[in-house]
């Protein structure tokens, strides 16, 4: 089964763009996956294909129109039947791992990219849109963080990655960092590769990695560890996790 | 001046990309900055231009091998003197406006994409690297992220953006995330704009947009709301500060 995309947005031609090449390129040509871009400016109904206009209130910047915004979702919802339509904004929440997840086991994706100084707020209360933040930084338009977004979902649907095994064990499926990773020559610059892992011994080995998943997790995401933490006590403290989950 | 940007990449056709349109776009062909994507695969020094080898201790997929990383690191900083070397990985410091805004203000910046299982860790003590992450998501490589860092930095470049001022008022610029927005039609599915927001009366409309900012990051973010609200109480509090950056 395809999984399939539609971008709504107002530069069509960056996309598949950098996914038409390496792993994704195969898969969109193996039909693994599908794109259809779609301008957003096909949706507006003045001749002057108006898209956007001045924030009410005032300030800076344009703001996109709502009835144009929802005659794109409807189009992209009608074409692309039980896909989510996502929408990357700073004031999303910070996408997950577990999130793409399901996103790749679904049927496929609607992503709205904006532009200008963002989308007029009545969208996301009068059409289902899932805001979601690629991380604290603002862009020109949600176009790169969608093709971001894409490439994630798509490494992991059927057939695309080499070695399926490559899924299960890496960042975040277990709510924390990778451990850090060898390879040849052993002895680089006076730098050598950690003993345990010449060592042969797998239990060692799997043990050490552990180790320094959960070190380096602490340090570097003191965040990830503290809900990586939660989620283990959770079985003997729902009363707690409850609190975490309200803020307090 | 120009924006000097470097690329390290198993995959220098999706560079520009998208960056080739748009604002970016416009910006690259004006000079207001540059790209130099450079294959990793050119420092390889066997006749079959190996650039990865399996995991020291086992494990599925192939780690890009710390010398050849150096060598075309070395070669970056050589042609593009005075840019920070930059890396996508889950593995990193999550990448904030504050970092974008800098590296903006800068000569340019050089970004090592990763693929693979990952990057022999040595490459990190051996050389000044930048571990940046860009959300908790797994990417089939670093190259989208390259392009969504780079858009993050050109936009601010002076002379891309249209009005200046878009650059001052927007979202984590203050440590908030941005006001919702609105503009017309006036009423749409029985929808209204915000009364305030059509009352002509500016400080109003300020101190309401300012609010909404506040309340919006607390629901939303309560993060970002606990470090906005510790940097405000700092020059009457720096002990609990100090406290709070051990993570205690």
């Amino acid at each position: 089964m395809t999984f399939s995309t539609t971008v709504l947005t107002l530069y069509p031609e960056m996309f598949p763009g950098p996914l038409a090449v390496s792993l994704a390129g195969r898969a969109l040509s193996e039909g693994t996956w599908s794109i259809d871009p779609v301008h957003i400016r096909d949706f507006a109904t003045d001749r002057h294909r108006t898209v956007d206009d001045t924030p009410a209130g005032g300030g800076a910047g344009m703001v996109l129109k709502v009835n144009i915004l929802a005659a794109a979702i409807d189009h992209a919802r009608s074409v692309n039947p039980g896909a989510p339509v996502i929408v990357m904004t700073p004031r999303g929440k910070p996408i997950s791992q577990k999130r793409i997840r399901e996103l790749a086991d679904g049927p496929g994706v609607i992503l709205l990219c904006g532009r200008f100084e963002g989308f007029d707020e009545r969208i996301f209360e009068g059409r289902e849109v899932e805001e979601v933040s690629v991380g604290d930084i603002v862009l020109s338009g949600g176009e790169c963080a969608a093709l971001m977004v894409l490439d994630a979902c798509i490494r992991l649907l059927p057939g695309v990655m080499g070695a399926p095994s490559s899924g299960a064990e890496e960042s975040f499926e277990d709510g924390l960092l990778e451990y850090p990773h060898y390879t040849r020559p052993t002895e680089w610059e006076g730098r050598t590769i950690p003993e345990v892992l010449r060592s042969g011994d797998h239990a060692k080995i799997a043990a050490w990695r552990k180790r320094q998943a959960e070190d380096d997790t602490r340090s570097r995401r003191p965040d990830l560890w503290e809900r990586h933490r939660d989620a283990r006590v959770q079985p003997a403290s729902g009363a707690r996790r409850k609190n975490e989950d309200l803020g307090s």
